[in-house]
């Protein structure tokens, strides 16, 4: 071609443009002063061998060879099996404890019959084939484990070693879900020494990832005791001895635990340490979930230095699985990990969070740990160690341990079996709780989440409120004087209750009225468009719901009078419970103080929207107000349900039962979180229906009609039997 | 250790297990007839050859052999390079068209230099080494071609291998944005028979995933007509072939083209077909930029079985780099795609939006590319096939093709050279829309994106308009409350001009003010929590911050007259712009009517915040109200600059310049996109000043000091030159 003269005169410029580029990448590498690198494209067989002589003599980090083939290095070796409870009766052998250990070795079984490792006699010999590297295992140094735990700690595990069996079992009756044999020292020292060599072998790329499968594990020993079936904080203990180590090339490390529980131990040993990140995917459930305490909070962001550091992404709930594990680590861990840039991450893998494990009661399928894996690799140039600690379901660990393994190995992740279930609403919700509150230390997640509703502990005191003013009494003055124009309504007052004095509107001349339907609701909802970026929403491109209004229409061409309440929410608080009251406070001062007294009333209904219909129902069991009301609405959407308490007379709860209906979401709490058992909400409840739409105002639209045909019918069957 | 026994109980039974989960996972592959798979672990060999000699005869799908060492595919092949512009000048030589033969040439050179493939003589030999395979190349079947392309279409370009010079010199100059010589066909079909093999040896299971280096390009080709450098649809040719030949192991497939132009041809071939998704990235800015049309926008979401099945995500400007590619992939790319769950991923990969490249001006670096990569391989089992487009730098083309390259053999992501940066807002916006858009079709954006603002256009016209209410409205009548409650405010009438009462607002007696300030405000913002599920707002946790009281009191506390004007926002606009004319017409009937009959005014101060700023612009263009007005201050955050129109004078602008201040956010446009060049906006917008905040709110609490102590300085030099 005309064009090829043109071409050979560039060769040159290209490749010297290439090779600077290559070193560039390479720079958190070549920071170290001993580091002689091997660019050359012939050498990389030299720079393997000298990197694996000179391993032993001086810490070394060598960068990985440009498109070698490093295999995955795995650590395991039957001594840490040894490690075992001692049994007492014939129940702990038929029912073992759940730190079983087996656990490691179904790990390996189920790598070698997989064809990842090969070792056909499951001995752990030391060539395992073409795909994956052992990496010999040896106890960790008491000068390596004192880089974090206690003297006394130490000296503690030490003393087990020679414990008799009398002792042995009194000391595992006074821990904290520890036990202990003759063996524990000597397997913990090597399931510490093993984290450290996984991770060592990959800093100094002699493998290109590592799998480090070791017991007893770690992450809920604390400094200075162990816990929670750990003896020594194995991946605590390894990230301090590599950047100990390793100062110029290892300095930052991001640990991602996504054991089920909280690494109480891993969080304390670098909670004001800025070189090591910590996250953890946990169940927390208010603090009430092992270890149960708040340091498993999203709060918890670390002290000191180390702000901003930690990260705790807390489950409200259990029952988790796949979407929520993919929602965080997409969402938080990965974004996080991309902007701290650690030059090592270390994965405190437990796996009962998996699905089949019965202390974790999660759902996590091994194809998701194989997701999680794959995203992790994209972090730290590749530098990605998984140390073991909890699971308990010997098949659901050697499944989820292989998900991993294939992928460090290089193969695809599965796909996952349920790619169209969502995370539940409420994992969203704690999910932007973590991503707003980290965002004060993190870009990733200032764009979109660091204006995301306000402060308000921070700003309901100090002086913006006296100028700014809460949407809802702008809200509730605009709905009044639409029905002041649209049907003369007037305000009925309440007195002595430091109430805003638009609390009740009602239709003119209330006090004659023979029929009367009183609506009880929350300040309406608002269509808004938010900004995602500023936080802001636009006044002029919202739209304020008024459902009640429907509720005034439909009284009102009707001639029955209609009593509007609405119970301003509180600001602070997050179970609405100020609410609550004052609509019970509301409600029955209504009925002592007008509606008793109103000559003509015979016939009485209610509709609650929202949590201020619990004045409702608090009505109808502390008076007995059956000779005028017939019928109770309640459109719950997934606020909760509230139980009628019969004060008067036992027979309100069947009334109540009988005259009601109470609208609630499919997803509220009372169907029980497996869709499957149906459960049904007690008497007590009134008559609650599951609805098809979510959302209040939908519920609303989707039911007034069966709502109001029930108040119609009420109302006739009233007045036969009167 | 006592619990061995119990080990080998378990052998066969978890055995079992494994194997049977291995055969799920494979089911996909496993529905085709034809196919005998090896499921034992020491069959692998015999799989390996039994496929690759069959494939020749019958079209067979194999299943990955478990973990073997599988090689990444390449197409490439000298005679793609033969399909060249002919040169007619001199410049054509020293300035090449950038659709550039070299192209692959380049790619494949730097591959080499980089060890990827073993090739010293770059000549294209069939053994290239450990690490890549070579697919070899033939010219795609007329028959392969019709099933996309017309058969006019098909002749016409056959055609052009027996044309004169003169005739192709002719065809070139009619076509859009093609040329062609004798070697055009053979070198399109042989593209497009590249991407085809590449394809086939991707879902065949000979190669883990492949890169097929072709030229010319394809996505431009629509199917009756060449265009934008492209004559065969290579991509979409290869997919329907593959649907059409492994219609049992390959039923869906995913299109992601990040070509820097829309892939009209694509689209079009796919545009009624539910079994191929078809996503592109590129820049769109409201149908400008090429191919110039609006099937680009985020709108064009199919048609028919289509619907759904096709997602534009549409950059509104140039200049976009990693955070938005990053932020679409991970927001939009994979979560779709991870619910399509296809079974092949095909990239249509243009490097225009390459770093460096002169056609796309975009920034996104080869790390970008790799890390795009990386999770496109986590899809359809990693069955990726990577085919080139466009992409005009040689430089760039070649570092961005090495960091897919890399990446698909199986090494990590480089990390993101800037991974603090985050995507620009208005890109996060877009994405926003498209997911909104999506969300009608695809569960993954549904739960946080279904319910993000209202369709305005749908509600604004139905019923529920007369029962709901605008939220602005609500505001304004809370604002005017709290005026007059604190301040003894009153309303100042507008006549005729159907605007609320409440718009315009001052303090008593204004019309014996000597010195007046006037605040012409947009409806305030809001601080508001909005739930990520259902999309509400609750009003409750919300907050109006109300920053024209800032200048009322201020204004107050120096007995100063005040008149507050309130400019309601239009619904259903984007661009505001009924707003900006509204105030523009109130400003000025204020200033007819009222101001200049004042008697005892003598000094007047301006202060505007947001687009209703617009309002003083005019008047001060409109009007000499120099002998009162002594300034004007603008806060307008990223709202348009105003320029005053000196109808009056011509000095209006220079004064104009000299006596206000408007303060635009540092995101404003007017700095230009390229923060290095610092553009500055011209006089007649009044003098623009940079401020460190954004959004209203933080900018107003930022300059307000600074705008008081302007207003105090103009009328104290005011009084003095008076």
């Amino acid at each position: 071609m005309a064009l090829n003269s043109v071409e050979t005169g560039e060769v040159k410029s290209s490749e010297n443009m290439v090779v600077k580029r290559e070193n560039g990448l390479e720079n958190g590498v070549k920071r170290s002063p001993e580091v002689d690198l091997d660019d050359g494209i012939g050498t990389t067989e030299n720079g393997v061998k000298k990197s694996q002589n000179r391993a032993v003599i001086v810490p070394k980090c060598r960068p990985k060879i440009r498109y070698s083939l490093l295999k995955t290095g795995l650590c395991y070796d039957v001594r840490m099996r040894y490690h075992a409870k001692i049994l007492t009766s014939y129940f702990e052998y038929i029912d073992p404890h759940p730190e079983d250990p087996r656990r490691i070795y179904r790990i390996y079984k189920i790598l070698a019959e997989n064809g990842l490792v090969s070792d056909p006699t499951l001995s752990g010999v030391d060539d395992i084939g073409d795909l994956m590297q052992k990496i010999p295992v040896r106890e960790a140094t008491k000068e390596e484990i004192l880089k974090v735990h206690s003297q006394e700690h130490l000296e503690f595990i030490e003393k087990t070693g020679n414990m008799t069996r009398e002792q042995l079992l009194k000391e595992t009756e006074r821990g904290d879900s520890v036990y202990f044999n003759n063996d524990s020292y000597l397997s913990a020292k090597l399931s510490c020494g093993g984290a450290i060599e996984a991770c060592k072998a990959v800093v100094e790329g002699r493998v290109k990832n590592a799998l480090a499968m070791v017991r007893p594990p770690g992450h809920h020993a604390e400094p200075a005791v162990p816990g929670g079936f750990c003896l020594f904080s194995n991946v605590a203990v390894a990230a301090q001895n590599i950047l100990k180590n390793y100062p110029e090339s290892v300095r930052k490390i991001l640990i991602l635990d996504w054991d089920v529980h909280h690494g109480n131990g891993t969080q304390k040993a670098f909670y004001d340490d800025e070189r090591v990140m910590y996250i953890s995917l946990h169940r927390y459930e208010l603090g009430k979930y092992y270890p149960g305490t708040i340091h498993g909070n999203y709060d918890q962001i670390g002290e000191g230095k180390g702000k901003g550091f930690n990260c705790n992404i807390p489950w409200p709930c259990g029952g988790v699985g796949d979407a929520e594990y993919m929602w965080a680590v997409e969402q938080v861990v990965i974004p996080l990990g991309r902007e701290f840039q650690p030059d090592l991450v270390i994965i405190s893998s437990g796996f009962d969070a998996a699905d089949g494990d019965m202390i974790g009661q999660c759902h996590v399928t091994p194809s998701c740990y194989g997701h999680m894996t794959h995203l992790l690799k994209s972090l730290a140039r590749g530098n990605l160690c998984v140390v073991l600690e909890g699971g308990y379901s010997l098949d659901a660990i050697a499944l989820s341990a292989l998900g991993v393994a294939k992928v460090l190995v290089g193969e695809p992740p599965d796909e996952l079996p349920e790619p169209k279930k969502q995370p539940k609403a409420e994992v969203i919700e704690v999910i932007d709780t973590v991503m707003r509150t980290q965002s004060r230390f993190w870009d990733c997640f200032k764009t979109t989440q660091s204006n995301n509703g306000c402060d308000f502990n921070a700003k309901v005191d100090n002086t913006l409120m006296s100028e700014n003013f809460p949407l809802q009494h702008a809200i509730r003055q605009q709905q009044l004087q639409n029905y002041t124009d649209d049907y003369n309504f007037v305000t009925l007052p309440l007195f002595d209750m430091g109430l805003p004095t638009n609390t009740v509107t009602c239709s003119p001349a209330i006090h004659e009225a023979e029929s009367i339907i009183i609506c009880v609701h929350d300040t309406p909802e608002i269509w808004a468009k938010r900004n995602r970026v500023t936080g802001l929403v636009d006044p002029s491109l919202s739209i304020v719901v008024d459902t009640a209004v429907h509720v005034i229409k439909w009284s009102v061409e009707r001639n029955y009078g209609v009593i509007d309440v609405n119970i301003p929410q509180s600001l602070a608080e997050q179970d609405n419970y100020s609410a609550v009251m004052t609509s019970q406070e509301v409600i029955l001062f209504m009925w002592d103080n007008y509606l008793k007294y109103f000559p003509n009333l015979s016939r009485l209904a209610f509709i609650g929207i929202g949590d201020a219909s619990s004045g409702i129902v608090h009505l109808l069991g502390h008076r007995d107000t059956r000779n005028v009301v017939s019928s109770a609405i309640l459109f719950l959407d997934t606020k909760p349900l509230r139980p009628l308490v019969p004060l008067v007379d036992e027979s309100l709860a069947d009334w109540y039962f009988k005259n009601s209906l109470v609208f609630a979401s499919s997803e509220h709490a009372c169907w029980g979180s497996d869709g499957s058992e149906a459960k049904k909400p007690r008497k007590k409840f009134g008559r609650v229906l599951k609805c098809d739409s979510d959302g209040l105002s939908n519920i609303f639209k989707e039911r007034f009609e069966e709502a109001t045909d029930f108040i119609l019918d009420s109302f006739e069957e009233w007045s036969d039997t009167d």
